[in-house]
């Protein structure tokens, strides 16, 4: 992985337990082109409402992000905390604090212990390096237990450049967007407008087609940094190359959501819901979400029981149109129902064996038009129960 | 208790395991004035089907209700199958079959096994006697651990009437309905359309104010007979007795409502979600379900944690309007935050106190308007997970 002029710098600030690092920092050598996302929750924690208004210029140099702590229900004292980070982080780089995106993720409600961040940030500076993401993988986890990273390369003219992407998230994950923090870097010189459209889409069909237990954070947050120093002619839509740069960041983010839903708190199923046949998109990524957050699909996937019935009942409340003697269904290549009763035979034995392996699609069929959608999740344990009945003592 | 006019029944059909009333009957020894409330899930078994169309008359006279199996996703033969069993009942009572209500609870996905329905009918019907709904609030239980019943006396002129219902339902609790099923009678004479209003009104503070968990069934089913053999002249809306007979049979169905949610799938705690302060009551009952829902606030009530961010978090995502600087909560008396921030002092211990309880109140303030919001629940426990994962098998 060869990302051209982004340094990084992971430290530990002992905002979470001691001997895990929690602070990081990416920093681009020239300002980048840049581009976010972040939780609609109308609850919005404050470094997302200081960098939801500075990513407004469409250029940020650097970003500060911690873990152990959300600095989220947190009023004016916990803006004015992002706020001071950023400024302390752009002094000892030398920039604007406007180029300054700030992150967290962590527990709600408590404000930020400054005087740590404020000992750590000298030292978080002066450890930037060319080196690797990793480190910065590995201080922005929480509950998640392995670093979420994926990098591809491509070529636009005769310049190489790559896209490195990490994320953290395993509960709390919900699109628009999930518990989930995910920043992307490249090299390569894009169009403002191009990339935007272009991370907009990628976003869409990966972060936002996963769920873990429906429960949509106030510290989501996913940002891209594109620096142009691959040296190409700056890529703009509607050409090869543009289409090219569009596949490869849809792999490096999907890549990254399917490895949060593999992370997934408590999670021993790796669960595609395919949705088609319905009478538009949105009504498949209804339904899709719609059996992906039942409790009681969810259950049934743990207890592996080809429980089709839960499946129908989640399809049918979703609030999209059914016609309930066209549904059809499959774990895997099992055809478990069709026109809206039990496919008889050995479909019961044959489906069991399909939820048995550690991953499986359900393909829901709705008949009634070309609409489909493809959403990623996980299954309801005893130990998301566990996870989170414990978070925070 | 002492119902005029009505009977009950209670048989072993085999349908479920050895040992265990799955077959029940109610019905009036004249035509009742009668409606019914039915999911609105678009997966609707084959006795929904049947029951909704036959109730626009406004008339009924019996009701059979079996558990063990729901008849949804079961197609045609689903629906020839209640309907055999409404005609077999109508003839045994000398009755038109359109008077028949049929209901049913239990797996999805599996055909009725007709010939015990048949060979039980018979039995069933010999059985009526004028004692209690018992036995019939024990033939419909499924995963629920207890019977649920209540019965409420009232004075309409110089005639005593009784309200009486039972309810089932543990888990697949959502409103609009749950996986529910409620049957209440009197013996209260009253005007068809203020039955209706009243009705309406009764299940939506009570049984459309409940969650476990957010799965809407196929086949819930809250059906109310008046036989009018308390001799009273007809109830009509807007008079003293009116008001009466509402809030009598507001009393009913909530107590059945909050039975439903203390025999909670797994669950450890009965939890009462009041929304103050929305702009409307709406937006209130959005927020109410939002947090009761969620998954991550279901279980740190399970894990007896003042987890309040998380709430806060599922209010931010309700979708409803919120002021993020406004909001307060509480954990019954206990202040635990307030203008959107942590109230401080000893509120982290005092609420924890407050959770170790069995049942507590969580009250929201939006601090927005007047519009508030009742909602109850439970919470997300390992035994949920165990029930549902194991349900089938």
């Amino acid at each position: 992985m060869n990302i051209k002029g982004f340094q990084f710098s992971a430290v530990e600030a002992a905002i979470k337990k001691p001997g895990r690092k929690d602070l990081a920092l990416i920093f681009s050598e020239v300002p980048a082109t840049a581009c976010a996302v972040f939780t609609i929750n109308r609850v919005k924690a404050a470094p997302v409402l200081l960098s939801e208004e500075r990513i407004k210029s469409g250029v940020a140099q650097a970003l500060i992000v911690n873990s152990g702590n959300a600095n989220a229900c947190t009023g004016d004292d916990g803006l004015i905390a992002a706020r001071e980070t950023s400024l302390l982080v752009a002094a000892g780089l030398g920039i604007s604090d406007r180029a300054v995106q700030v992150s967290s993720t962590g527990v709600i409600g408590v404000q930020m212990p400054m005087d740590r961040i404020r000992t750590a940030i000298p030292g978080l500076i002066k450890g930037l390096s060319s080196g690797t993401l990793d480190d910065v993988a590995l201080a922005i986890m929480t509950t998640d237990t392995f670093p979420k990273m994926e990098a591809r390369s491509g070529l636009a003219g005769k310049s190489g450049y790559t896209v490195a992407g990490i994320a953290k998230g395993a509960g709390m994950i919900m699109p628009n967007m999930a518990t989930m923090l995910s920043f992307v870097i490249t090299d390569a010189a894009l169009e403002p407008l191009f990339l935007q459209q272009a991370f907009r889409l990628a976003v869409d069909s990966s972060f936002n087609a996963i769920t873990v237990d429906g429960d949509m954070s106030t510290n989501d947050a996913c940002l891209i940094l594109a620096n142009g120093k691959a040296g190409n002619p700056p890529i703009v839509a509607d050409t090869p190359e543009a289409e090219a740069f569009e596949s490869l960041l849809h792999d490096v983010l999907l890549s990254l959501a399917k490895q949060i839903v593999r992370d997934a708190e408590g999670g021993t199923k790796f669960v595609e819901v395919r949705v088609n046949g319905a009478k538009e998109n949105a009504d498949a990524k209804k339904i899709a979400f719609s059996i992906a957050n039942s409790s009681l699909v969810k259950t049934a996937f743990f207890g592996q029981d080809a429980n089709w019935g839960r499946i129908f009942a989640a399809v049918g409340y979703s609030g999209a149109e059914v016609d309930q003697s066209r549904l059809s269904l499959c774990f895997d290549d099992v055809c478990m129902a069709s026109k809206g009763i039990f496919a008889g035979g050995d479909a019961e034995a044959r489906g069991t064996e399909v939820l048995k392996k550690k991953e499986f699609t359900v393909t829901v069929d709705l008949g009634l038009g070309d609409g489909s959608a493809t959403v990623y999740t996980s299954d309801l344990s005893h130990e998301y129960v566990s996870i989170n009945a414990d978070y925070r003592t």
